[in-house]
């Protein structure tokens, strides 16, 4: 691509390091940023910049915050005593936007994936453990990705549990075996939260 | 979508507020960002305001431009007495990228739409006519969509042009009628510009 201004070509440039977005796009939005106000652009610019700077990690459940400890572990209405383990940030959200739990999160930060050089020590699995010590929780309901990834930092994660007096549980599989569960629908992973099993049956399955 | 951070949401709502990103995208992209080194962000962050903030428009083109006259226009070695009048930067960008065009630009700004309501006073229609009059210009190509709009502004050109002695042609019709130039392949839109007719042909096909 021919650019005869080394600013819009930088612009591109940044645009297009970002996933999903090829230079095309790139050059798309960046001519779409130069018809905004001058304000605008600045405001875009300042409000990125800053999210990252100031962004926290809860120091509880490991969410997105920008405090300490995260709005939902702050909650004085949520129960802490039920913890709901998710993959990432993208899954508390999508959970959150079901408006089905009212428990907390633990958040791993990715799943056991050898195949990907993840091990239980790449996640925040130690913290999880500590929690489940410390604290007088009660439910464990584990909404991992139904894959065999899945599958497999559910019982590492059962295993590490075993000797509290924890009820762990898994969300029910409405969702297809090897489906992403970010993408299901509001519904279908309120319904799978609603009918949430206790472990036992899970791996009987 | 709920968020657990005003950090967070503040950031997928500037992205969400570029076309064609949704929210779902807007959130991939911030989540993104978040993995980042925050230094990289900052850089994202500068560049975006920095091309907005310090962005020219060529005072003989309307091309943009990082000086008061930009690269193309400056060049020793492009050809001043053929100039290629086109709709938009993006179309500049285009022609550009096929490497078969050694004259200069003009661009409009847009095109004759009644229905959008533009006419000619809202485009860069004057400053075209000007160079005409003050410089030795000896062809002018129309390079613009081939649609009914397209057509109007190259008929409304012409009549404005015709008392100079400048030969005007179009590009040739490679591209489909109705189809939108910026879009063309680089080999159509190539062939197009080298295979040009005088504006005669055109009119009377
Ligand atoms: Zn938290
Ligand atoms: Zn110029």
């Amino acid at each position: 691509m021919v650019f005869s201004s080394a600013l819009i070509e930088n612009a591109v440039n940044e645009f297009a390091k970002l996933p999903g977005i090829g230079k095309k796009t790139a050059l798309r939005l960046v001519l779409h940023l130069l018809k905004q106000d001058v304000n605008q652009v600045q405001q875009f610019s300042e409000v990125m910049a800053r999210m990252r700077q100031h962004i926290k990690f809860c120091k509880l459940c490991h969410n997105v915050s920008d405090e300490d400890i995260c709005s939902i572990c702050g909650s004085v209405t949520r129960h802490k005593n039920i913890v709901c383990v998710v993959e990432s940030i993208r899954d508390v959200m999508a959970i959150e936007n079901t408006q089905q739990f009212n428990g907390v999160y633990h958040v791993l930060g990715g799943i056991i994936s050898p195949i990907d050089g993840i091990g239980p020590d790449q996640l925040n699995i130690h913290s999880l453990v500590e929690r489940v010590q410390q604290q007088a929780i009660e439910e464990i309901i584990m909404a991992l990705s139904p894959t065999i990834e899945g599958d497999t930092t559910i019982y590492y994660l059962s295993k590490k549990l075993k000797d509290y007096p924890v009820k762990i549980t898994t969300i029910a599989r409405g969702i297809a075996f090897g489906g992403e569960l970010e993408y299901a629908d509001e519904m279908t992973l309120a319904r799978s939260i609603s009918n949430r099993l206790p472990l036992e049956s899970y791996v009987q399955r």
